[in-house]
């Protein structure tokens, strides 16, 4: 493959997570290797940004403030919930396309690397097949990035970890409060987390046990179908044995018919998703309702997405070499791939990167397998606990100024723009 | 005075802290120096333990288990909200009186102490004054806890450094998590922190500020009667000026006629309080409802006071350092007062311990001052940073297994029986 000559952009999409800078550090130490790759620019809030030719010189930054980035949470770049949609808007797509490849071309973007989840990789899907059918060459990679864990193809999703590190040790320490306070007439606390339709989060709260009668108790996956009067009589159960209950239960919770436990279908995100809200809050009235049970809630909500200050050390490495790998493979001439975590075999924990067909992994959602939970459907089993493990092993060292996190603040000069402006 | 020779029980009562553990250990550490001080008992939950007889031996425990309390969260002892309530059940109150000093007669306890808040205090000042009517030599020192900060009288309270610090950082990574989504339809996330009369946990988010343009942009505290019209205003200003807006608001925010925004009337805590939920979904609907502007919640509910992950460390050495001085002052023969925390003068943070009468402390609340915040009340002032800046210094170090803290775990070797059950 002949060596591509010209600039690098990158720019991050989706919700933020706390090691997705991680990855934009590694596109940018790894870049600086390459003699073939020119000017190292960002797009600030993803596609929306670079419609709008808002670039920055991201080699221009300090090193320093480079390499803090690795225990930086939320998008140092801005991102966007924006939709390239063809289906629905064919001539916005179209003239989106355009716009963008304008912007490509006015500044000799030849190597472009998307950092997000499903809808993201689907943007650097058709980038990759928009490119080739302009005749435009450019090497387009994605990313991983989602707390969610529900791209298929990688063994995870670099921001997983970091996040099941994060609730693991809230749900710890609830439950060390909750059952402190536990005295005859019982208690229970319920922990609403992230996750839309996959319980990958969820599920992950089951690493606060470090034996079977640990809490938390019960975790409630999107994958199983909600059952209130098991719900209420295991609950019944728990509080009878240990004088309180930990309940965990992911946002997107379903009803046996499929409709969402808490979904307000009055609201709907930019992806015409209904806004979810209060799953822990509606489950704490069901509990306080039909058992008379001193019932509280918890609600992380953005919270556990960015906990830098508790992220994995496993998870901020693995993002920063998906960076790395990205670009390497670009400068070996793939395109249209995106970057994956491959485990290896054997007892230790061990992984390398691999590469697979954007086009594999575009609007795919990979769910918790039915034979990772146990048979009630409330608890995951130990093929996931040896499964994510692993994932949350190490802790990020975050400098501190006046007794809080000293995060890092990119300089963000701008690049000059080159087009008129977007109508 | 003379020297007192009998035994120690240290309980502890209420809400738990990420480092009411680490006075205990203080407790059990200072004892072990004091020659006429025999055994070292610790109470089960609280009051409502020792009623039972329910005593474990402190001192039979690893010296390491003990030294490891000071990083451990919730109540190593349990707690419990057990109320000796002369006024509204007279004779419950008197027989538990009575069997309490059976309790303490039987077990030659001659040191109590005892840890918690306003509620906490008022029956520590109760056992101090039925020792002295009952001619029943036992020297009686509270020790402070509570995260609300409200015990009057005393600089500050261990428990409020490390939930401030925790809180602020958690401001602090949402506000740049939503900050980075934050595109032209603009945002804005509610955090909802504990605080029912008391504004100082809310109030403590403004440490999240490195300059004052920071976020979080909105402080909502109980001790101000909530404005919708100029709540609202504000953030469609903030949003505007932005594009988004984070609001900090403490659970027990007030209407102007006194009422609680968010009380569900028909559920009352064991102390006849309206249980508390929802102030920042409320909040959420309202900005959503009137502005349309997109709008999160995060509820941190227990999470923000066991948060010993993120704890601080200047909490959990004053909180030690208020157990060692509780047992000094008796053995030096005091009785019938809280150790308190007082601030010397001069710029540079520095502290001692000091003893006021319990009969000061019970059932008095310790509010902001108005003075310490904004003419329009939307924020704290440097009047408030200054007080509470130093108190958020320094990390507590927690060691981990398999990526997730290792607390302390009592071995709880109880203590035989003397008396037959209680009725």
């Amino acid at each position: 493959m002949a060596e591509m000559v010209g600039n690098l952009l990158v720019a991050q999409s989706g919700g933020p997570t706390a090691v997705i800078n991680a990855s934009v550090a590694g596109v940018v130490q790894e870049a600086a290797r390459h003699r073939c790759i020119g000017k190292i620019y960002g797009g600030l809030n993803g596609i929306l940004g670079i419609l709008n030719e808002q670039l920055i010189d991201l080699g221009a930054e300090r090193p320093e403030t480079i390499e803090d980035l690795k225990f930086t949470p939320a998008a140092a770049l801005g991102t966007c919930r924006y939709k390239i949609d063809f289906k629905k808007k064919p001539e916005k797509a179209a003239r989106d396309m355009d716009r963008l490849f304008q912007v490509f071309q006015a500044h000799e973007i030849r190597y472009f690397f998307y950092a997000g989840g499903n809808d993201s990789q689907d943007t650097a899907d058709k980038l990759h097949g928009e490119a080739i059918k302009r005749g435009y060459e450019m090497r387009v990679i994605g990313v991983p990035k989602t707390i969610d864990n529900d791209l298929p193809h990688t063994d995870h999703c670099p921001g997983f970890g970091s996040v099941a590190k994060y609730n693991a040790c809230t749900v710890m320490e609830v439950a060390a409060d909750v059952s402190s306070m536990a005295t005859d007439d019982g208690s229970c606390c319920i922990i609403e987390v992230m996750g839309r339709s996959a319980g990958w989060i969820a599920a992950s709260a089951v690493l606060a046990q470090r034996t079977p009668k640990d809490p938390p108790h019960i975790i409630l996956l999107p994958e199983i179908p909600f059952n209130e009067a098991a719900f209420l009589a295991k609950v019944k159960a728990t509080v009878a044995e240990h004088r309180y209950c930990i309940v965990v239960v992911g946002e997107g919770l379903k009803n046996a018919d499929g409709t969402e436990y808490s979904a307000d279908k009055s609201r709907l995100d930019a992806f015409g998703h209904p806004v979810l809200s209060g799953a822990a809050e509606r489950l704490a009235e069901l509990v306080y309702g039909k058992l008379n049970t001193k019932t509280r809630s918890v609600k992380l909500g953005y919270a556990q997405r960015c906990a830098a200050h508790y992220a994995s050390a496993t998870d901020s490495v693995e993002a920063g070499a998906c960076g790395r790998a990205a670009v390497r493979a670009a400068v070996e001439g793939k395109s249209g791939f995106m970057v994956k975590l491959v485990r290896n075999a054997g007892a230790e924990y061990r992984w390398t990167t691999g590469l697979q067909p954007l086009s594999d992994i575009a609007n795919v959602e990979h769910l918790v397998p039915r034979d990772w939970i146990s048979a009630d459907g409330f608890m995951p089993n130990e093929k996931f606990v040896r499964y994510a493990r692993p994932l949350i092993e190490g802790e990020v060292k975050v400098p501190t100024l006046d007794g809080l996190p000293k995060f890092a603040v990119l300089e963000r000069k701008t690049i000059a723009q080159k087009l008129p402006p977007r109508k």
